[in-house]
C-alpha cells in the first residue's frame, strides 16, 4: 500500500513494466535548485537496460518528461512529476508464463496479496519501477551538491571475486562498474560465463557518501542506519544491507572497533559514518548484497495458479548480473535517504549544520 | 526527531538511561487483545541486565506499569502507555567521562546534532530504550500469537563460533541463548575471555517467524525486508540485516537460489519467506550483526570536547557481548513489524488472510 | 511541502496550472476495484471549466490518462497514477501581472515562502490542482459504492440565498449545482449580478454521505471531523467547515442537540453522523465556507514585488462564484475522507464493519 | 488508531479518563527550549475542573510529571514524556449508565468500533484527554515565543451573547475567558440559567495568532487553513471552525474579501492571515464552534445496549459550558499546529524565516 519513501523529501514511484508509463512524484525538494531534463536523463542513462554486453540487450530509450515543480530551470518547491513511457513492452514474451509462479519471483506472493496481478514483466515488482527512484535520486544528488555531499557507488564484488580498491573515477569505464580496474575484467568473466549458461550470479554493491556533516539522522527509530537498511532492503533483489564494518565486525572486538577521533578525525570507519543512528563526519559506507537474478533462462521447476508443477525456461533477455544497473539505483536510494535527513536535521536546529 | 516505528501499528519510545524513567506508547493494537502486567513483563525479565554471569551486573528489576488502553485484562484499541522507572542510575558512574566522546559511542554525533546532551550513561542513546521496544514487542507477539504466527530469536554466532542448529526450545535454556545447545559452551567461553580482558565481543542474532501468511508487506518502498532493516538497523549496536540467503547468497547462482515451490511448500527459503517484498508463506528469516559493545573497561583514547585526546577507561558494570540481551529486543522489532504489515494487509483486503 | 492527503488511501496531487500537467497518484485503492477512464472522466467534467454561463467560459477538455495501477478494467492495489495535460495555459493573459500581488491571492505569501515562484495563473495555488483530487475522488466514490456507501453534494447558499430543501437529484439540472429547484434560479440571479460587475459572490457548499457504517474515524487526533476538517480547508478558497449542526448548536441548550437514538436511528443528526470522533450510522453532513473568488475583473488596489502600490484588473475569464465547481472538489474530498477512515476501521477489525 | 498530531511537531496522547492516567509524548521539541513543570502546569491549572463556579466542581489536582527529554532545565531534542495521574476517577457514579449509550456522547459510537469499552466517564473519549495536548501546548508556545509568536484566546460567544472587543488581557480575568470585559458578565448569566436548569449551552472560542512571519504552511493539502482544521476539529464537543472571515464572507463580494497589502501591512484581514493554505504575516485568526455539553443533568431518553429506551439523568458535576476550559486547548492546538510548520518551514528553507 505504501510506494512512498521518506518524511519531508517523500518519493513515490508508481507504474508497472508493461503498463503505460513508469514514474515518480517528488514532493520536498527546496525551491532554486536547478533542475532540468538532462540532469535526470544521465542519471537514467546509467540505470537503463542495453548499455553494454554484460546487461540485458533490451533496448529501452527511457526518456525523461518532467511534468510539474519547475519553472525556469529551478525547482519552485512544489512537487515535481517525472514520466518515462514503456515502449519496448513486449507482453507476447509472457504470454506462455501467464499461468505461471516463476521461481524466485513475486508472482505468488502478488496473486496472495492481491487476488489480481498484472502478470506482463512482474507488473509492479519488476526492476523497471526503479526508473522513478533514480529520477527521484538525481534530482537529490544536485541539491546534496549544493553543499558539498558527494555520492559514488560501485561493484565491489561478483560471486567470488571482490574489488580490492575503491576508485571511484574508474566506475563509469567498466560495464561491470567496479571501482578496482584491475579486479573488473575478472567480473566481467564471471559474469559472462553465467550468460553463457543462461544462468545468473550475485555480488555486492558499495555507496559511500562524502561531505556528510554531522548531525545527521535521529537517534531510536528514525537512524540513519534504520533508514538506510529500509532505503536498500526496497531495490527489488536485495536480501542484505550493512554500515561501515557491517558483519565483519563480528569478529572483532570492541578495542579494534571502536572508532578513535584524533586531530581532526576518525582514525578508522568501522562505524561507517553512523553513531547512534546519527553522522558522524566520517564517509557514510553503505554495502548491499544483491541476489542472484531470478530471471534465467535455464530450465527451471515452476508451480502454476492451477496447483500443478511444470518447467519452463523464461524467455527474453535477461541480465546474468543486475549488479552494474543496481549501482545507480542504490546511489539514488542513499542520496534520497540523506536529503531527507538532511531536511529534518535543518528542521530541527533551522540551519544547514 | 522520530521516536516512532510503524504506520497501524505505532510504537513511539521514550526516555533517557538516567532520567525519570523510560516507555513506550503503543497506538494500533486492536481492541480484544489479551494485556496483562505480566506479559509484558515476561519480555522485560529477558533483556533486563543481571540475568546471568556474561551480561552486566547491573541490576535493575524493570517492573512495567500500564497506564492506559486496557480495561478489565484486553486492549481497549486506544493508545497503551506503559512505563518503566530507572532506578539503578548511577549518575556519579560518569561524571568523569562529562566532557569525553567516548569510541564507538554516540556521544560526538549527539553533541554535532543538539548541541547538548545529557552525558549520562549514553541518555538516549543507551540501550535502555529498548525496553520500550520489548514491551511493545510483548504485546505484537501476544496479538500475532492470535492468528498462529510465533516469533522465535536466538544468538547464533559470537566472534568466529557459530550455531549449526537451530533448536529454539534450547535457547532460553544457556545464558547466551544459543539455539544450538552443543555451540553454546563454546560461545559463552569466548565470551568470559572478552571479559577477563575488559574487552568484548560481536555477533549474529537471528529471528525467526513461522505461521506468517503469504500476502503481507508492500511492494516498492514498504517491502516486508525494507520494513525489517529498518526495524533491526534501528536496534542499538547493529550495522548489519540480512534475509534469508542474505550475503551469501552472492556465491551462488540463480539456478540455486530461486526457490522452487512444489506440493505445498517451498523446497529451498533463499528468499527467507519474502518475495518481492511481500510474505509468501515461508518462514521468515532476519539475522542481524551485532558490533562488538562499545562501552569496555580497557583503556583507550578518547577526543574530549575542548578537543584534546586523553586515555580513559570506562567505569561500570558492562555487557561483554550483548547478544543474549539483543535477542528479545530483535523478535520486538520482528514481531511490531510483523504486526505493521498484518494491519496493512486487513486494510488492504477487508479481512486476515 | 506535503501534497498527499491520507494514510492508507493516500492522495498525492501535482501540478501548476500553466505548467506541462497537472496529476494525481493514488496509492492505497484495493484490488479489484473498475476503473476506467470514463469513471473519473465523468467526475473532471463536471469540475471543468466552460461549463454553463455562471462559470468561467475558459475551455479545457481536461482529458484523462490513466498511467499505471490498473489491468483489465480492474485496479491492481498498485499506485494509480493519473495525468490531465494543460492545453488552454494562455500565459501571455498573466505576463501583466508578473511583479504584481494580487489581492486575496497567495501570489505574496509564495514568495516569501519559497522566493521563487511560477507566476502564470497562480501556479501551484490555482483551482487547477484539484483536478487529481476529483480523479481520485472518483476512485474512492467507486471503491465506496462497492459497500453502500453515497456522496451527494450541493451549492446550499450563495451569498444571502439559501437552499432549503435537499433533493440531491435536482442538483446536476440547474447550473448552480443546488438541490433546490426552487431556489436555484434565485441564486443565478445573484451570481449573474456579480459577474457584470466584474466582481463575484461566496457560498456554502454542503456534501453528505449515506450508508456509511458506524464505527469508521479514530477518536482524538483522527477524529473523522477532524479529518474532514483539513479536507475541506485544503480545497482552494474555503475558509470554514461545519459538521452537523456545526455554529448554529452554539445557540442551542445540550437537551436540544443531544441526538437521542430510538428504534434503529437517531431522530435528529446534530452530530452530522459523527460522534467522538466516529460515525454513528447517520447520515455524514459536511457544510463549508467557499470565499468570494478572489479573481476578480474590477479594478482593485495591489501592491507590487518591489513595494509599490498600484491599480490593477485581472483579464481573463474568471468564475463570479466558485461553489458550482467546489461540489465535485468537496464532494471528492469527502469520498477520499471516508475512504481512509473504511480502510483504517478495516485494519482495525479485520473486517468490513 | 491516530491518537499522533503533527509531522515534525509530534503530539502523541494516551490515556482514558478513568484509567491509571492521561499523559503525552511530544516528539520534535527543538533542543534547548526551557521546559520546566512549572511552565506546564501554568497552563494545565487552567484548564483544570472546579476553577470557577461556572465549571464543573470536580477537584482534580492534574499536577503533570516530566519523564523525559529534558536536562537541566531544557529540551534535549528527544521525546518528552510526560504524565497526569488520574486521582478524581469517580467511577460509582458510571456504574448506573453502564449499558446505557449517552445521548450526544460517544459510547454508541465507540461500542461500534471496537465491540468493547471503557464505559466510565466516556474513557478515551472524555475532555480529560485535552491535559496532554496543553501539556504540549505549553511546551508549543514557550518555543514560539523564543522567535516572536504569540498565542492568544478567549471566548468570544455564549449562546447569543457576543464580544464585541478583543483584549486579550481582559481574559484570565473573568471565569468565561471572554476578552470583552462588558460582555462577560452576560456571558456568565446565560451560564448560570443553563445550569439552574440542569441544562448545558454551546459557544465559540476565538484563538489568534501574532507574529506569525509569511511562508509558514504547505500549499495544497497541508494548508495552514487546513492542519488547523484538522487540529480545531479534533478537540472534543467541536463542530466547525472558521478562518478570518469564515462563513461571514459568503455574504460579501471578492472586491469586499481581497485583502489589499498597503506600505507595510493588509489594510483588512479576511484571509485569517493564510493565503493558499501558507501564513502571509497577519494574525492568524482562527474560531471554533463549540457545541453545547452533552453530559447533562436533566432527564433523557436514551437507548441501551439491548436495544431498549430509557430515561436517564446523568449524575455528576458537569460543565455548564465547556467554552472556558476550551479556551486553553483551543490555544495549546494552534501553537501545536504553527509550531509543527515553523519546522516545516525551516526545513524547506534551512533557516527561521
Amino acid at each position: 500500500m505504501s510506494s512512498s519513501f521518506g518524511r519531508l523529501y517523500v518519493v513515490t514511484t508508481f507504474g508497472e513494466s508493461h503498463g503505460p508509463a513508469v514514474g515518480v512524484v517528488v514532493d520536498g525538494l527546496p525551491p532554486g535548485v536547478p533542475v532540468t531534463p538532462e540532469i535526470v536523463q544521465h542519471e537514467l542513462d546509467r540505470r537503463r537496460p542495453g548499455q553494454s554486453s554484460i546487461t540485458t540487450q533490451r533496448q529501452e530509450a527511457d526518456r525523461v518528461e518532467i511534468l510539474s515543480g519547475v519553472f525556469e530551470g529551478v525547482s519552485l518547491g512544489t512537487p515535481i512529476a517525472m514520466l518515462v513511457r514503456n515502449t519496448d513492452a513486449k507482453s507476447r514474451d509472457y504470454a506462455a508464463l501467464k499461468d505461471v509462479f516463476r521461481p524466485g519471483h513475486a508472482d505468488y506472493a502478488y496473486m496472495q496479496k492481491y487476488g489480481v496481478r498484472d502478470h506482463r514483466g512482474g507488473g509492479r515488482s519488476s526492476g523497471r519501477e526503479t526508473v522513478g527512484r533514480v529520477a527521484a535520486g538525481a534530482l537529490a544528488k544536485t541539491a546534496l551538491q549544493t553543499i558539498g555531499v558527494s555520492i559514488m557507488g560501485g561493484t565491489v564484488r561478483v560471486k567470488d571475486v571482490q574489488a580490492v580498491r575503491r576508485d571511484w573515477a574508474e566506475v563509469e569505464k567498466n560495464p561491470v562498474r567496479c571501482p578496482d580496474a584491475e579486479i573488473a575484467p575478472r567480473m566481467i568473466e564471471v559474469i559472462e560465463a553465467a550468460r553463457a549458461d543462461r544462468d545468473s550470479v550475485g555480488g555486492v554493491v558499495e555507496t559511500v557518501a562524502s561531505g556528510v556533516p554531522a548531525g545527521w539522522g535521529d537517534p531510536t527509530m528514525a537512524k540513519l542506519d534504520a533508514m538506510l537498511g529500509a532505503a536498500m532492503l526496497s531495490i527489488p533483489a536485495t536480501k542484505g544491507v550493512e554500515i561501515g564494518g557491517g558483519f565483519a565486525m563480528c569478529e572483532l572486538h570492541g578495542s579494534q572497533t571502536n572508532d578513535v577521533f584524533e586531530g581532526d578525525r576518525f582514525l578508522t570507519n568501522y562505524s561507517g559514518g553512523i553513531a547512534g543512528g546519527i553522522s558522524n563526519g566520517a564517509e557514510v559506507v553503505v554495502r548491499v548484497a544483491v541476489r542472484p537474478a531470478t530471471s534465467i533462462g535455464k530450465p527451471q521447476r515452476a508451480a502454476t495458479e492451477t496447483g500443478e508443477t511444470r518447467t519452463i525456461e523464461i524467455e527474453g533477455r535477461h541480465d546474468p548480473c543486475i549488479c552494474p544497473r543496481v549501482v545507480p539505483v542504490a546511489e539514488s536510494m542513499l542520496a534520497i535517504t540523506l536529503m531527507d535527513a538532511w531536511l529534518r536535521q535543518r528542521a530541527l536546529r533551522g540551519r544547514d549544520r
